[in-house]
């Protein structure tokens, strides 16, 4: 049994901190799991009452002679801290702390919910919250509506997760009113134990939870998330999770920061968390819900191909606008269809998809297309589109589509449209589970959402690279570097750790002189490109420290003094190392590999197209250490211009291949080296296919030990 | 008196072709306008029945003893053209054809589609349809329901046009389930007379109008629309109007082009002329309604700092967000208004915005915080949330936001979450015109709607450029073209053509031979650039027609050859007329400007960035011809990627206001020159503030005779 199982399914429940007077939470809590028809025992705790809307109470918890699944504390932090060690001598079995004022106001509310976690850990006892809105699980052998919600919601087989309490009654007013029923409902607040992760993975092991909901303000990091997340995505039965993020802007962010206690991550580290484990993320509560229709039903189509069948032609065009926007082709409909579409529709109708069954179309012809339809090898999905007309017949063609239905596995999406007229239609097709929309934009956008998971389930996954690394070589130089208390390498130090990765940079030497210079550069062979070596010039093409494509020894000459005194007159006080003589990289595209650091979440890798391209269209793609070959080629793709790569008017395929491995083994370095805080390759010149790829520049930070301390 | 009036206000309406067979379209269109309770006289139509629904029925037209001011004809095309003739004869004034088997089904239909079209007009009567749903005017002292739908919708603010008659239904269904009203609700069907301008026109000056929807398939283009539109929608007494336009994605426009038999315009033409005019594009019918509530109510901010009052905090990050998203930034608090908070709320509330009055507000806290932020000279409007809890008081909440909401003129916009909690709440800002919402990022986004039509309106208006042109050489030689038989002119061509409206082109000739080409060079100075001149060889560059920076005679030679050489190989019956030579163009960031004509809307201009931004990002902006200065300038600025042109990366700022007179000088020639059919100029080398722009490469293409005389 599941330690959650207590909370979510307890025989018995204590209510500690349960109250007589009307208004306060102890009271109203205490009403709604009794009013909700709790299935199994309440005991109402507290030492000044009597009864609690008639139901004796106790004054301490171990006056109750009977074993205890659930503890729920209203209670304000200390006595709540007194009343946790009563559950543990009384071996309640799980605990929800519903009260505030823990850690999201910080100083002694912080400790005491420290001190609470721990305990709970050493008792070995899950807890949820504090400060959350409870717990609702509307199955009818349990019925526990351990929350601020008078409403118990409907069954369903919907699970939600809200880090919001209040959005929570919003969202159960909002589920009625559009006949939505639940699973699990739980309200996580601060997270002392229970997280996500937890919860996500009692939810995927719920029969009765087919989506998974969650309002997210910021995500607790754990290792090995990914991965799990993307089990329960896409592995052996796969539960779609739908995520709204808040928290996006700026300013959101800092609303976010003051609202719960917690720093709200980055967009960036967000979406690709979302991206890599195949978390479906939505703007819109709206929208939650529409897709949410549309999973629950349990189906997702073959292929992207649509059908859609129509009593009006407007709607239709909607539908088509928005099935191709969001990714669905229409359907060609086989010799086959087409004739039975004939035999059995009117001659003014449209046999072609979308199929116009014309405003006065009854039940008969509704079923008759989709029947003709649904066969159709070349259809993977259907769009059922209804408008009130005189001789519309809502509830008979609901029936149809339903029996239909039960005889194919291909999703079908309906849209009555108005609200009034088809009610009746609108309810029998939601007792059926065939999702049903209001105008058909929804409809086609939640097609589309399905489609999506289609692609994500039936994604190419390729096999890993076998890349050998010089692991412990590029250990030492880190420590090296470190000992030497060189936080930032650049070109010249930080090439051979790159090298011990795979990464190929070009021959180079620094030069102290002149003449020197003119040696390096006659020994490397020319054109050469020259670069300032100080640790305090980072931005050398600023300081007039850079000078590229010199042909001769006269221009090397030349170039070490301009260097040098450009460099002098940026920067008086700067450590010059000498001037980096390099040999000038063949030509290739330019791209961008970086790192960052993020103390909550580890590595985050970066790519994009590099120059003026990231800086004008700021597109790239980002993902947390490690990743393979697959998560490398996702990044790769998945940047607006990609095209540049593959071969654009009249440029050569770049070295994808290689580059690929370059992701994966940058991916290693940081694992291995978790000392680095930052890190730019910009740019890395992807030569053409087979012919690999020069480092051009980079820059490498590492955390100094204090930083390093503070995240972990 | 407007001839509309006879259709949106009769006081006596014909129904001619009425039925008493329940189910048939002209027994159910007499049951809408007997039972919405028409506040004129009706008068049934049919020649064999004695009374329909009781009321006395007419063999004729003529045997009516009345006035009649509208005749609804409910016929087939053959009577429908008989009633028509009737209904003149009687005087009738104004007309309404339900029925269908016209244009949309071509043939004889269209033809007399067509007669009557031309019999209203010798009438000088106005005539709505056919094939449409009919006119619905629920103005208490109206009250005609003169269509297909049961239901009278209720009277509102909302106007509303629609060319598919299968959607209106839906809609006033969904608007009845909002309880949204309308003033006037009309289905224009095939529009054989009066249009969308006719209608827009009607509306602007009807008072209780405040806002116009259209669904619209294709529209149909007049001189003038794009300045009667803005004028509509941003001049004396603006009435916005939103548009859902379908049709967007190429197998949309099939469906449409199959379903009213139009052709629907290209997705370019439309987004050019609801750019230029002012119109709001929306993507969704949800989003036509939710913007409609925000524009009905008649206030827009005067700047985009938003306040934000909520009782939760998750809500007012999502609103945080979504306002940020949606244009507006959140305002920062004078010190007054914080004292004012920091009196009234708690001291667990958040007194910077979002403010948040705690889950546990009483409608007086939102009634001082409301007062405390409107005050606030650095808000220009508000969004009130309210999620139901334990505490809260909707209605309570309600009235004191009204009481506000009238002593103000900022805009409000309320978000009350849930339904079934806050439905009494909800029901007295609608009655009191407030807007209000079920999810904060609907309102938000509502909020940023309108601040873009703030925006709309106060943008800066710039005076135009005095401009010369030489208007008549430019018809010369247009004119001595086409006699010629040349439909295709190219650099050299063209260049005497562009050179009449202020483009500069660099000294070029045309070379016949390679000591001619030296020649030339040497005359007007090197580097000089060689290209093919050969009307059959349009992309030069392919066929190795092009070779650039030639610095001397000897490369001039030689290139001439290999020109030649790779010109012959390339299409051996192209006729050759020679090499030209021209003077290298100094540098320049390179641009496009182009222009296609398009048989119904006419020239289409169009303007992007060059080189590979444009195949890359397939990013441009259109406008139609004519535009003065001010589209120019936002068919420049509204580019992506425009940051560019304005001094990006230590590149200098472009010469903008050359390139806008140049946007402008185009405009003026496509009009002087109806016969240029497309024009590409590409690229346009834009050079430094001040020193102008040079045309690198022309193909202009003219319509020959048959193509002018179709489109004309």
């Amino acid at each position: 049994m599941d330690k959650l199982d207590a909370i979510f399914k307890p025989r018995s429940v204590a209510v500690i901190g349960a109250s007589s007077t009307k208004g306060k939470v102890g009271h109203d809590i205490f009403a709604n799991l009794l009013r909700g028809e709790f299935q199994g025992t309440l005991y109402p705790v507290n030492p000044g009452a009597r009864s609690i809307l008639c139901v004796p109470c106790y004054k301490s918890l171990r006056d109750i002679d009977d074993e205890i699944d659930l503890g729920m504390i209203i209670l304000p932090p200390k006595a709540a801290l007194e009343a946790v060690k009563d559950c543990v001598r009384k071996k309640v079995k799980g605990l929800v702390i519903v009260s505030a004022g823990f850690k999201e106001v910080g100083g002694e509310g912080a400790a005491i919910e420290e001190e609470i976690a721990e305990i709970c850990r050493k008792a070995d006892i899950r807890l949820i919250g504090p400060n959350c809105l409870g717990v609702i699980n509307p199955c009818a052998d349990v019925r526990l509506n351990a929350s601020f919600s008078t409403h118990m919601p409907d069954y369903g087989n919907i699970s939600f997760i809200s880090q919001s309490g209040a959005l929570c009654t919003s969202v159960l007013d909002f589920a009625q009113s559009r006949g939505f029923g639940f699973s699990k409902f739980v309200s996580i607040g601060n997270k002392a134990d229970v997280d996500e992760l937890d919860l996500l993975r009692y939810y995927h092991k719920d029969p009765d939870t087919h989506v998974i909901m969650i309002y997210m303000e910021a995500l607790r990091m754990r290792p090995g998330l990914i991965g799990e997340v993307k089990y329960i995505v896409s592995g052996h039965r796969p539960t779609p999770i739908l995520v709204i993020k808040s928290g996006k802007t700026v300013a959101g962010a800092s609303a976010a920061a003051s609202h719960t206690g917690s720093i709200a991550g980055t967009e960036a580290v967000y979406n690709a968390i979302f991206d890599a484990s195949g978390i479906i993320r939505v703007d819109t509560v709206d929208a939650l819900f529409d897709y949410a229709i549309a999973f629950v039903a349990g189906r997702i189509p073959e292929g992207n191909r649509v059908a859609i069948i129509t009593n009006a032609g407007g709607p239709g065009i909607i539908a088509t606008d928005m099935s191709e926007m969001s990714g669905l082709k229409l359907a060609r409909f086989r010799r086959k269809t087409h004739e039975v579409l004939h035999r059995y529709l009117p001659p003014t109708a449209n046999f072609n998809n979308p199929v116009d069954v014309i405003g006065d179309a009854s039940s008969d012809r509704y079923r008759y297309a989709l029947e003709a339809v649904i066969k159709d090898e070349g259809v993977d999905c259907v769009l059922m589109i209804l408008t009130p007309q005189s001789m519309t017949d809502a509830i008979g063609t609901a029936k149809a589509i339903v029996s239909i239905y039960r005889e194919t596995t291909k999703p079908i999406i309906c849209c009555f449209m108005g609200v009034v007229d088809v009610s009746a239609g609108v309810k029998h097709l939601h007792e059926n589970h065939v999702p049903v929309y209001s105008f058909p934009e929804n409809a086609a956008k939640a097609m589309g959402k399905l489609y999506e998971a289609t692609k994500w389930l039936t994604r190419k996954i390729l096999p890993q690279y076998e890349l050998t690394f010089e692991k412990e070589r590029a250990a030492d130089i880190v420590a090296q570097c470190l000992k030497d208390g060189k936080t930032v390498l650049g070109e010249y130090d930080g090439a051979e750790l790159l090298k011990c990765y795979g990464f190929d940079l070009p021959p180079m030497e620094i030069a102290q002189s002149a003449s020197d210079a003119v040696k390096i550069a006659d020994r490397i062979g020319y054109p050469v490109v020259m670069k300032i070596a100080s640790p305090q010039i980072l931005h050398k093409s600023d300081a007039g420290g850079v000078a590229l494509n010199l042909k001769n020894p006269e221009a090397v000459e030349k170039s070490f003094a301009d260097i040098m005194k450009n460099a002098a007159a940026y920067d008086p006080d700067a450590q010059i190392d000498g001037v980096l003589v390099q040999k000038m990289a063949p030509p290739g595209q330019e791209v961008i590999l970086g790192v960052s650091k993020d103390p909550g979440f580890g590595h985050l890798l970066m790519f994009g197209l590099g120059g003026i391209y990231v800086e004008l269209f700021k597109n790239v793609t980002f993902r947390l250490a490690p990743i393979g070959r697959n998560n490398a080629r996702r990044m790769i793709t998945g940047i607006k211009g990609f095209e540049i790569l593959t071969g654009f008017r009249g440029k050569p395929e770049a070295d994808l291949e290689k580059l690929e491995k370059l992701l994966v083994s940058l991916s290693r370095m940081v694992m291995d080296n978790p000392q680095i805080k930052e890190l730019d390759i910009n740019p890395l010149l992807v030569h053409e296919k087979g012919r690999g790829a020069t480092v051009a520049d980079i820059i490498i930070t590492f955390e100094t030990g204090d930083q390093a301390e503070k995240t972990h």
